[in-house]
């Protein structure tokens, strides 16, 4: 299996995400800071969010011929932050995030991020596969990822999400993709990975949030339907929004059908989804998000 | 001005627009009677509803050779009509539709309209504007149509609506189009033209009904802003949808671009509706639409 | 493996497609023979060419209560087509076609394909994948599908063809889709399967067709690029087009980025195209196709 | 009439837009620029072209309260630039740019334009409409705006552009827009008001360039139809491209379809390039357009 295609991982890179409340300079210093060390500037995406007074940063640049050693680069730049109260965090484009996939019985969107993941198009592991469910064990198996199954109960819940938060411990797991999973996450799961746990949600939030959207959009008689991929939060379907698609449709889409259109919709959005978290292009401020492109 | 463009008027043909319960043997019997008759099938849209088991059919055909005389047409028709219970109207493409517009301040959605009508895009008539502000005026008098303000506050308003449906009765009114009016229309004017309405709401609804939807959108980080256009039912927002289309944005746009993005979609989608009604092509059944293609 | 889903097969279906030049009483002669016979219509799509004055026609029926038996219905329904110099075709939802998938090194379209068929999504059955190539043969082990490397030259492209012809023709393959698969099929080899060879091209043909689309699209500097999906004819990339869709890009998307967006268009537009296909939904006339919804 | 929303005019700002073959140090000290005279950012898009090895710079900031008098601001920037061999051009928010429009006789993209410009929309002028038939005439008359009709032919083609651009000169017209207009201009127009001239063309260039794209598209059986605006070039149709839109057709939609469906894209499309424009958010590089967002 390949883990990480030519796109990501090629030339040795560093990427800086930043966010600061006041901006009179620090465009400047970073920049310089930079400049100052040879940085050759692959990418420099901005964000001047004027209501909130807050001003993001993403900034990738190549690491041949930078003058400080790796290691020390963040201790460096750690100067200026302090500086200007900084809001940062810096990635090397040689580490490989740990993943974690939730699954229940539908696997388009398992499938999609599987076939992905074996062709190498992402920078990324999966060690472990979790479900309620024992359907997709089979597809586990094919990509030799250890599958985990807990069903859950209103009685059983506290105790087996106990035993998956310890399986992803134990596997270092830096964020989990909820792929059509059918179960509500606890406030305490919720809390531990902020911003880490990616879902697709089935229609095109606000609208539909909760249980069977395709079924009240067929019931309201919408002429699109759509997908979300968002952060999750402890509010059910009201995290930080990463991604949104829609699907026209027409009096001839039956229930069935929307439920078939969507599915494309979905697995496309989710995986975009975790592509642009993979490449650190998401920025998370008071429940938005700022994406990258 | 010209009032009907060639798309329209050339060819005199005949409409018939019909749904029915049940459905062995009327798709057969509507179709012999074209066929006994030398009609010229120019279009034949129909819908099967396998939920509600109803069939719906919108036929056009050539009158040239046709050998009913115009005039009798509907009588001859209606025998089989009565033999099958069949809901059914039949329209002539000679006759030109009567329209009302009702706008407030905006006037994006009225020029678009204003445009089409100047160039004979429509086989429409339009005698008459209405709004509850003064603003448009200027615009009405460019086009040589009847302006009448009626401002309205809670104590007016019933005073306001009749003197408003005295106008639209005189005009011989046959739909009316809410061009961004930012008044919400009593029950009973509402009833008195069911499903002759159209409105055009800023969001894709269900989402964001109600006032200032670009802000709410704003407010909670959608990456899709939308517009709908729908038949005007008692409840606010909630009646059928004609036709619904989003557009993509980013962190990037603030409330004010999406009300610049929105107001191009809103004027679109407005359009098309009338364009959809005025050619017979939507149905209503049971707060939803079918729109022939 | 299952090999076709709920929506498929639950029912015992009839479908019909029948074309033909002249149309005065056909209708009525075909909803005619439905309804004397007790057969409850599920679907009903037709157009009229105005252009053409050819009218197509897509009728899927219940065969619960039909009155005729199963295997009269062909000879029954001859007599009318007799009558009418009709061009028709009968399916019955129970047949399970045999589809042979061409691939080289790419394997997003083949993973999305694969993935559909082991959830059981369509009612297909695929005994074999052919490729030039050894790389994807990992990927048919994995479903249990024979796999065969046809490498290809200007020396050996003829013999190999009819090794490929041999292979196709054991296994009873009653269409090909070209899962980009990056070889020209001969002219005779097209013609045996004429209207059942599915490609998918990553363009929005009739832009940039031939080698290196999405360089061709970076090098003109446009702002959507597109996929679509085509049967294959003599003429390359000039066949009847099944669908297309396009993504928008901007100056910030490099040839890599369009390469990897236009991945998830063309896996999408391929097995949507196939499903169309597999449920008798296209019909193709002069080079154009009709594809009912 | 008003000739600027609050969109483009309540506070004062100023524009820099750079391009620069080498960037080591110049982000950082056109930051500094900014930063050092207590500039408040208010829009910071850039672009870093890998490829080209360019990079590109947009920068819009408050004057209030920013330490030079804006008639200096360009004379001390120019220092900054002659270090570091930019492209550079400065634009402030209070200066409404002058633009032609020509048009032949379809009335669309020209309606938009005007129903813009006369709600305010857009900070622009528009003295004069040029044209080579006079059936737009009135139109003008209505938004009082001066029509000159010149009719041409291959023999006086040379001598009417030779009084178009006399008027062009005399009005002080920054920029023309190509309003559907259905002649070419010869090579010395086009240079005299290089990137200054926006067209819209009915297809999805590079597809069906030249005269009767939709028929060509119906034709070849496409299944979306789209609209380009792009700048004029000596080459027919071959310019830098500023927008693209496409719109899903299927089998169903006559080339009178195609038309009325695309004249709603072109309109649109042509006004936000316009917009575009007006607010400075295009660079053209190499025949390809940067457009920030």
């Amino acid at each position: 299996m390949k883990h990480a295609d030519k796109e990501n991982i090629t030339s040795r890179t560093a990427i800086l995400t930043i966010h600061f409340p006041d901006r009179k300079g620090i465009v400047s210093a970073v920049t310089r800071f930079l400049f100052e060390n040879d940085g050759n500037i692959l990418y420099l995406d901005q964000h001047v969010d004027n209501t909130e007074k807050v001003f993001f940063m993403r900034i990738e640049w190549d690491l041949e011929g930078f003058r400080l050693p790796e290691e020390e680069i963040s201790d460096h730049f750690n100067v200026i932050a302090l500086n200007f109260n900084m809001n940062w965090r810096m990635f090397f484009s040689w580490e490989t995030p740990k993943m974690a996939i939730f699954v229940s019985k539908l696997s388009h969107c398992l499938d999609d991020i599987l076939a992905r993941y074996n062709s190498g198009e992402w920078n990324v592991h999966i060690p472990v596969i979790i479900s309620n469910h024992n359907e997709l064990k089979s597809t586990a198996e094919k990509f030799n990822i250890n599958f985990y199954c807990f069903p859950k109960d209103k009685e059983n819940k506290k105790l087996q999400e106990k035993a998956e938060i310890g399986i992803l411990v134990k596997s270092g797991i830096d964020f989990i993709v909820l792929a059509r999973y059918m179960q509500i996450l606890s406030s305490e799961f919720v809390k531990r990975y902020e911003n880490r746990i990616i879902n697709i949600h089935h229609s095109f939030l606000p609208a539909f949030p909760g249980a069977k959207p395709y079924h009240s959009a067929y019931e309201r008689g919408v002429k699109v339907i759509g997908a979300t991929s968002h952060y999750v939060t402890e509010e059910l379907d009201a995290g930080p929004i990463i991604e949104q698609d829609v699907s026209k449709i027409t009096h001839r889409d039956s229930v069935q059908d929307m439920i078939r259109k969507g599915r494309d919709m979905e697995k496309i959005l989710l995986s975009r989804a975790i592509h642009a978290h993979l490449n650190r292009k998401i920025m998370v401020y008071k429940n938005k998000t700022i994406v990258f492109s």
